[in-house]
């Protein structure tokens, strides 16, 4: 079965991918951080029974963080499955996986459960789709904490309300380049709208990459706020396509965006970073029309494989940083064709 | 007709090419620096009718200097066909190039005549054959200034005796690397032997390309002379293989050199002092078995080619800085394989 992220998405070659995700918490208990060890367990094994009473259970597999390897963990993260924080302390935790690892449910992160929906390209409305039909057969077993004039309550205020937060990745390295981020994400934050990094730091994040979503989960719908973040997602898209017309008609940016794919087809050595940074330049290539035989789901595809611990984990065993290097290279060559 | 730079020299990947000139100078008039603007033009004539007397005269072209344009004048000297020094002045001073390009004859640079033939990879016998040759049927029309204890008279009394210097051309990256030509340079300069870059800084020439050739003409014959640097020659060529197999077990080495094709393959923008880096990586995988479908005469051939007068003589018009980097990275492109 192919992952979420090897499968084509939409074409705007900006949108990389959707997620949406809901805060939920167990009416009978306390909030996460006021947990004992063993009421955690209670409450993975009351999720794991819930998702069970249901026949979608048949594809998800279930991850007791603490029997995991340190690796294994981090490629959770790698893949966008598990947050940081849930694997910073692992007892009493849990992650219940779709096999195409298009959902993911995170059992006492900030809340007893995160249900999380992601989809290839611009797919609000398949995310949010999956992400209710979870949250109704969960629903049906479990009896989450609500309050009529509050909504789903959080262990966090700031998610109160909806509970739902919505996400878009996007790929802006015109927007970067041009140094408008910066100016843009003043603005929006005063629409309850945040646009950070996803890799590296956030202000310059290695590749281009970002993460743009609703802060307001409180007064209004999850609706409204998926069609704000539309909004303002069809602006970036408009002017990140416009400021890459006039980048690329810069013979230095094209002569980059041609050697970028020409060293990830050759190099023999790769760290991560680099990796980033020339499939920043060959997702922009493919875009503008300058690459034509790559595939932006062969870069997805090879962006997730190539993470450090994911890497380590295809391989099967530890590797040095060098190793790394050298098997994220060989993945690049035979993962791109020519 | 193949430029003898465009056929495949010896397989040893460290002599690219062999070079051997004589200094002549005519009895009756005074050396070059003393000539006369009319002085020089009427032996410029007198050359010409010596080699025009023989049949191989066919073979040549006629350059007056004056009468070129500068990028030509640069790119007989990119091609290795006449000096620095010869184009630094050019009323009354000429150049007689044989259309494979391997003779050329400089008159009026140094000494009235430099005859001097180049041959692909390593091959004394046929460059002192050949050199030979056009110095016997001048001499048949012209009368050499000679002395029976001296040899033959130059202005410079370093090439007095037999006028001749041989050299070869060799690419010496893992020495360079190795930081071991300086001091190879100090004790070859007591054999009377020089090393020094061809391109670039004489220390740390680009590309790794130096020329070996022999300082003394004077108290031995020309046969004695190139013995002593083939016996030399054969020693450099020794340690830059050893040297060579040393370094390209480093990891990072062999991602240089496979980083460096991929990048003449694939760039819009190629500077010469690049091209020269990565050729030089690219000689040493091809030699080392880490590059397989590129020929060293490819390679030769390229280099000349790609030099920034050489290649505005080819498009037919002057060029700016840019549009030579283009021009460049798009010979690359079509040059090499894959």
């Amino acid at each position: 079965m192919l992952k979420w992220y090897e499968k084509a998405g939409t074409e705007d070659g900006v949108i990389i991918s959707t997620r949406v995700r809901f805060a939920r918490n167990l009416r009978e208990y306390p909030f996460p951080d006021r947990l004992t060890l063993r009421q955690r367990e209670e409450i993975v094994e009351k999720v794991w029974d819930a998702l069970s009473a249901s026949p979608i259970a048949q594809g998800f597999s279930r991850k007791n963080l603490s029997e995991l390897s340190e690796i294994e963990r981090v490629s959770l993260v790698e893949r966008h499955l598990v947050s940081p924080e849930l694997i910073s302390s692992p007892e009493g935790r849990a992650a219940f996986i779709y096999e195409d690892e298009s959902i993911s449910i995170m059992v006492n992160e900030e809340d007893h459960l995160r249900i999380q929906v992601m989809q290839e390209g611009y797919n609000f409305e398949k995310a949010l789709e999956l992400a209710d039909q979870i949250d109704s057969l969960l629903n049906e077993k479990l009896s989450f904490a609500f309050d009529s004039d509050l909504g789903y309550l959080t262990q966090c205020p700031t998610n109160l309300g909806t509970g739902m937060r919505a996400s878009l990745m996007l790929h802006l390295p015109a927007l970067q380049e041009s140094g408008s981020i910066t100016r843009i994400s003043a603005s929006l934050s005063r629409l309850g709208i945040a646009i950070r990094g996803t890799y590296g730091e956030a202000s310059r994040p290695v590749g281009a990459i970002y993460q743009l979503s609703n802060q307001l989960s409180l007064g209004l719908g999850e609706q409204e706020a998926i069609d704000n973040l539309k909004d303002i997602a069809a602006q970036l898209l408009e002017r990140e396509k416009t400021a890459r017309k006039k980048l690329c008609e810069n013979l230095t940016v094209q002569d980059q965006i041609a050697r970028s794919i020409g060293i990830l087809k050759s190099a023999r050595l790769l760290s991560a970073d680099e990796f980033m940074r020339l499939v920043s330049n060959v997702r922009l290539g493919i875009s503008e029309g300058l690459i034509r035989n790559v595939s932006p789901e062969a870069i997805n595809a090879l962006t997730i494989h190539v993470q450090p611990a994911t890497i380590q984990l295809r391989s099967g065993k530890p590797l040095s940083a060098s190793e790394r290097d050298a098997l994220r290279a060989q993945l690049c060559c035979e993962g791109l064709p020519g």
